[in-house]
């Protein structure tokens, strides 16, 4: 009558500094110079700490190798590690409330009056200290780890006074001193205009913003600058005075931009060779042409248009024929995509964005890595960080097929392996 | 330079018979009698072996249960295991190559040329034996587990011969003997209609269907009969042969009804008392009035109607008019939905067909539990099992605002405990 059979389920991690040959797997390189997710079947990987040594057929392994210790992955596929490159993870509280409110039909008015809204979100985050915000983001990012995510980049915004944005990056930083994962973080003060600025959002600019990010720049907080452009946030005439301080300071851009309304963010990012422009629904050709001629990647972000019910499409044949990069990432944020899983977002770029898996996957990696400005990992490459994701699948489109299912068998952080083993087995 | 800090990620598991007062929680009951998730704040719960025998506001809680052991739940939420009542989680395969194919530009024909569609599932799953075609649902199973679920109905369905359909419903009988989930089956015979058969359907019902049915009842493996009636696949007049006889073997009966167009299902299965029908997009009022008139419960499946990027929404309001109640489910498949999360279909449904998150929660246990015809679970009021889900979140309408976050601190089902712990510490 009752269930007798006893179930085992262990996450085992090894800390391990390690010199060992990855054999027996198939290998979704990434690389830009392969074709088909630069595909190695029957692969081998040499792994020298925190370095990719070598990878390639395995009868083509070279001699130097032979002798280090060896691992049998089974047929595994190995990818790059995954890697998130937008998301607000670091908030207070959460919007379930505003949520319900609307799909019980409440009007924005009555959600506002209710408390709602990025609001309700920057008091909360302004209510909670260093410590807390951490806490309340490590199951987000634990959630993320457990999806072969190895770098994550993640933004202030929700503060709206110097004090909150410098915590909110102080707090990004921390997470990676408590978890085996790199941030990159962002600098969103222009995020929405406090409700104290009214119409005078530039004076919010000048007074609050550039002190912030100045103070946030000479603690090393800062590793980019984003703003919000948009009707109901700031125009590219505020955007641009906050751009011209980053240019000062050497701080690479990015930008929300043309995600509700085509308002020229896009042409004045490409403008300062931003190193992503993010969201794109509303931009158009000449848009993207602009991004194509400043090297700049493209950042689609599927959970927010889904969540808000969006149905204007990014112009992604327009992308594809300019040859701009795209990335996707999660978004995550409480208010407009609480979305925590980059295989759920890789699936939503293929369903609503039409995404081959091939794009979602490159999207995960390789551009998302460009999007960072980071060039040592999203790809499988000698010389490059061991940061690398091994999957229970036999073809790399499985990642973005599923919906809600997890084949991450192991993680490769750096140079330290992160097993998931004996997920469930079953004895007597 | 590397990551020292220990990571102690651990799933315990507990296996005890237990008589117990669970304390400090919110209780989301789903009674039918009380409103808004049946909601008790700062709740407590009796646990008698596999049965609730009382819960209550805690300073009420009767004498004889002063002296049971108590244990403080730290004031997270309570509410019904949740139960997943329309799957088809056993098969071979997977048909993740013809989603990049079709993503990829390639039209049905090149994609059923390639190998792909429903036949490639029938073949895959023709070809495993009972014991493999377990052991690919499993991680699947272990996924809803994870997530609290603590019942799932399981169709057969891509065997279209006998010995495949039996060896389907075998295979999911023997989940239940492996795993701690509750089992329902039904037979879904009439699926797709096998090639060699042609346009002569009701052949395929009389020779193949209708004797494979007698025999898996003989053998005891048929909770319900089930079919799929549609212009692709099965006509009114091929589904009430079947349901004639289901009917003389005593089996209740179920439906894939309104999916892609109006073919009359509803009504039939209606006449037949169905428990439920299921899809229902392109349902119309009269058929809304007749499961109403029937007592058979609506099961929305948003899963495949996000993966087939179908744009008819289900009839919700006349279903709210008519007070029919309502049921969701992943519809976990390989050709039309992909989905392994409960989780993730009650956000779908409440962001796709904006049901409200209590309807998305009634979904998933009250009414999932009428769809199976089970009385014993899906709500918490005494009597009923101790199928139980411990969220750490404040109010339930977190369960359905999440996408791909996973709140779950323990389950509890018919008497055994599973505890999810020190899901991701940080020590020194």
């Amino acid at each position: 009558m009752y269930i007798h059979n006893r179930i085992i389920h262990t996450l085992l991690i090894d800390l391990e500094m390690y010199q060992e040959i990855l054999e027996n797997l198939n290998i979704a390189t990434m690389s830009e110079s392969l074709e088909a997710y630069g595909l190695i079947t029957d692969g081998t990987i040499a792994l020298n700490e925190d370095r990719i040594a070598w990878c390639g057929k395995r009868d083509n392994l070279p001699s130097q190798y032979q002798n280090w210790p060896r691992r049998n992955l089974n047929g595994c596929l190995v990818t790059p590690a995954l890697i998130d490159c937008h998301t607000h993870i670091v908030y207070g509280g959460n919007r379930a409330k505003e949520f319900e409110l609307r799909l019980e039909g409440a009007t924005y008015e009555e959600i506002l009056n209710s408390g709602g809204g990025i609001h309700s979100t920057v008091r909360e985050t302004q209510n909670l200290t260093e410590d807390e915000l951490v806490a309340c983001a490590i199951p987000r990012v634990d959630t993320l780890i457990a999806e072969g995510v190895s770098t994550i980049e993640i933004k202030s915004g929700y503060g709206q006074d110097k004090i909150t944005e410098l915590k909110m990056l102080r707090a990004a930083r921390k997470i990676a001193q408590l978890r085996p994962i790199r941030i990159k973080t962002s600098f969103l003060g222009a995020h929405a205009v406090p409700s104290e600025y009214g119409s005078n959002a530039l004076r919010y600019i000048e007074q609050v913003c550039i002190p912030a990010l100045e103070q946030a720049h000479s603690e090393g907080l800062v590793d980019a600058v984003d703003g919000f452009c948009e009707k109901i946030a700031f125009s590219t005439v505020h955007i641009e005075r906050l751009f011209g301080r980053a240019q000062e300071l050497g701080i690479p851009v990015k930008l929300h931009a043309e995600q509700l309304s085509n308002c020229g963010g896009t042409q004045l990012a490409a403008r300062y060779k931003a190193l992503s422009v993010d969201h794109l629904e509303y931009a158009n050709e000449a848009d993207v042409v602009a991004l194509a001629e400043s090297g700049t990647i493209a950042v689609l972000l599927p959970g927010a248009f889904y969540f808000l019910r969006e149905s204007q499409i990014p112009p992604i044949d327009d992308l594809r024929n300019h040859c701009v990069p795209i990335a996707i990432a999660t978004d995550c944020n409480p208010g407009s995509s609480p979305l925590v899983s980059i295989l759920t977002t890789m699936n939503l770029d293929c369903t609503l964005f039409q995404l081959t898996p091939e794009e979602a996957l490159a999207g995960t990696t390789r551009e998302a890595a460009k999007a960072l400005g980071l060039s040592d990992t999203g790809r499988i490459e000698p010389g490059l960080r061991t940061d690398l994701a091994v999957w229970n699948v036999s073809h790399p489109s499985e990642l973005s097929y599923h919906i809600g299912f997890n084949p991450l068998q192991e993680r490769i952080f750096g140079g330290v392996q992160w097993k998931r083993q004996g997920r469930t087995s079953n004895g007597s």
